[in-house]
C-alpha cells in the first residue's frame, strides 16, 4: 500500500481555511479514483510546543500505479488545482510507501 | 484517537538508518504503553521530484492523555533518548487529533 501525505502549513485564517478544506477540499479529493481511505489529522501541537503545521492529509492507495494514476486523472487536476483557493503558504506532498 | 507523526529528513547514510531502524528503534518504539498501531512509511519521492524527506512514522494512541503518558512513560523516554544514536539531521513531531 502506498499514501500520499500532504502537510499544511499553519493558514493566516485557520477558520476559513478548516471550512473551506471540508465543505470544498475534502469532497473533490473524495472523488479521486482508486482512493482506499482518506485520513485527516488537525495538528495540535508538537511535544515541545507550537508546531508549523495545520493539517496532515494521508490518502491511501493499492500502489504507486494508482496513486500516480489518480494525481493524473480529471479529479487529481481539479483537486490539486483547489490547493491554491484556500492555502496561502507552500504544501508539501510525500509519496509513501508503507513498510 | 490521536496520533504522533515523525518526519525523518535524509539521512546522510540511509542504508544504516534503515537498519537502525528497523532492528533498534521500531522495537523500543513498540514498547510504548498505550500504542495502539504503528505505521512506519517510507518516503518514495513528492509528486514534484525529490523530497526531504526519508522515513514518516505514525503511532496511533486511544487520546491525547494516552499519548503523553506514553512520552514521560520509562519507555517512551528510553525511545526519544535513541532517536540521536541514528539521526544526524532535526527530526520534527507533531501531535495530532484525527478527524
Amino acid at each position: 500500500m502506498v499514501k500520499l501525505t500532504v502537510l499544511y502549513t499553519k493558514p493566516s485564517n485557520p477558520q476559513e481555511f478548516d471550512r473551506y478544506y471540508k465543505e470544498v477540499h475534502t469532497p473533490l479529493a473524495s472523488k479521486l479514483p482508486g482512493l482506499k481511505k482518506m485520513e485527516i489529522a488537525k495538528v495540535l501541537g508538537s511535544p515541545f510546543g507550537e508546531s508549523d503545521y495545520h493539517l496532515i492529509a494521508n490518502l491511501y492507495f493499492d500502489n504507486l500505479d494508482n496513486l500516480k494514476s489518480a494525481m493524473s486523472s480529471d479529479e487529481g487536476k481539479v483537486t490539486a488545482k483547489d490547493l491554491k483557493n484556500f492555502t496561502d503558504s507552500p504544501v508539501q506532498m510525500m509519496i509513501c510507501e508503507i513498510n
